[in-house]
């Protein structure tokens, strides 16, 4: 069993060995000076069981076509398994045409892994679960949802005087886990446009009067749906707003909005590692490299 | 029959259509706030033969990705043929495992856009003529030389007081063609490194003293062998030394060694947009937007 990290999570890939109890292997990908990926395999993996570890995160391109390369220099180097360990799925928004002449870039990236050499693939929060039959090899899905429960009992977050708000319709099912597991009862933001071109009209089903709210989402990109849902939320009564994502995107303005917002704490995982430029004091990070460790 | 142009060559695309006649197809392939590639192809493709103008340059895994996701997005929307029209194939540097455990990325390309969807593929002087038979697809494989014999020609440079270089042995038949155009004779330049790090000492095949010497290569990347490639033709006795390629890549020092070297001049295509800070003095650009307009 040998374990690689590429370039997008060097800090997670470490953990994720450390809870195997394996070193990280040998390898480096670089760029030749036009761009191009360069990469140095520097120990024999041949009939090896090998697992590659890579968020396609931003810059999702480049750390995609690093991770395609990698899996095809070991399959051509004859692994026995090539076992691609992603912890963020970039693309994953791209599930289906919403409108015409769209593309399923998720599929396509799915077809490109397989096509590439991958045979089983180690994932955690999907977008959506379906694209986990976006692939024919075997797909490990993970949940970093009771992670976030037991950061969120451990820190008071329990019982009747807290409420899980599911930020959209879509996270109903992810805030439903939540709440059971914190035994506390859920709410809804019902985002309407009454007409077109006047401002969304946030609705809130559910009582969160006098409550501490736990605003949960897969992933939180620009941060806009999930501070509004926080005004929301204070508006209607909330005592305390903190929320979480097991995904921290965090691009353009997130943290900005979120330092200016009600969200008192935000809670995210290291899916995705978070640049020295996006931290920020409202900020804490649960490790996902011990759930994703014991899943090899 | 629809043209579209991608990010990476827009003024080469817009010959190509010119010498087609055809107004380019109306589409923007844009960014999300995270990085991700957004596609709007704004008029129906349906049943119709789509041709795709991309070069994969540098950003190459960008240019590759936009590719793949039009590719899926036009193969969903019921493009009847997707024919994909690349003046500059990227990794083709990469066409074979030259050490232990490397990639073979130009073939790994070539699978991803047969699975993305590409049904013929039509492309410009590929490093390796090899690379065809990566492709199970039909591929239209145009030569730059011509267009290259045509310009030296026109500028005097024929007969027995030019000879055509090759830089290395790899690029003897390239140097071989242009030299039957031109009637002119040909010469190798021999890189031998006598012992491991000792200076490489140039040897040169053939007879250049009071020649004018023509430089032709594939690609100029870094300009290294190029540029030492005529210094040793002028210490040889060259009364002038002037080079050639079809793939400007020009990365990292090439613009500098190129104006510090005795090159006189440098005749390049436009495969590859040249950017504004790399435009010099010595360079001039044959388009091969008629010749690729043609094969259409
Ligand atoms: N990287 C992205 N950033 C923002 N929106 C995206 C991105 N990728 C896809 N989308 C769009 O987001 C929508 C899907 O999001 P959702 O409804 O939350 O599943 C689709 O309409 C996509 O076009
Ligand atoms: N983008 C690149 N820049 C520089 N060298 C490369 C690049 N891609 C591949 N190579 C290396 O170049 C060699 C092939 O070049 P060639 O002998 O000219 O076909 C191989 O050893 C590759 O590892």
């Amino acid at each position: 069993l040998k374990i690689f990290s590429l370039n997008s999570n060097k800090p997670l890939a470490a953990k994720i060995a450390d809870a195997v109890g394996v070193e990280l292997g040998k390898s480096e990908v670089k760029q030749f000076s036009d761009g191009e990926i360069q990469i140095n395999i520097e120990q024999s993996i041949r009939g090896g069981h090998v697992y590659l570890i890579q968020s396609t995160s931003n810059p999702v391109n480049d750390h995609l076509m690093e991770l395609l390369i990698m899996i095809d220099a070991l399959k051509r180097a004859s692994a026995e398994t090539i076992n691609v360990v992603m912890p963020y799925y970039g693309y994953a928004r791209q599930d289906r045409k919403a409108r015409s002449r769209e593309p399923i870039t998720a599929k396509l990236v799915a077809n490109m892994l397989e096509k590439a050499g991958a045979t089983r693939m180690l994932t955690l929060d999907l977008h959506a679960s379906q694209i986990q039959g976006f692939f024919d090899i075997p797909v490990d899905h993970l949940m970093a949802a009771p992670l976030l429960a037991d950061y969120f009992k451990d820190h008071g977050y329990e019982g009747d005087d807290v409420v899980v708000v599911s930020p959209d319709h879509g996270g109903v099912t992810r805030a439903r886990k939540l709440a059971e597991s914190l035994k506390s009862p859920i709410a809804i933001i019902d985002k309407r446009r009454p007409k077109a071109n006047v401002a969304e009209v946030m609705n809130i089903i559910g009582e969160v009067k006098g409550k501490k709210c736990v605003l949960i989402d897969d992933m939180i990109d620009t941060a806009g749906t999930i501070t509004l849902a926080a005004e929301a939320l204070k508006e209607k009564g909330a005592t305390e707003v903190v929320a979480c994502c097991t995904h921290p995107v965090l691009s353009g303005p997130a943290i900005d909005r979120i330092d200016n917002s009600s969200i008192e704490k935000l809670i995210i995982t290291d899916s995705i590692l978070l640049p020295e430029d996006k931290k920020s004091d409202k900020i804490e990070i649960v490790s996902v490299g011990e759930l994703m460790g014991d899943a090899i």
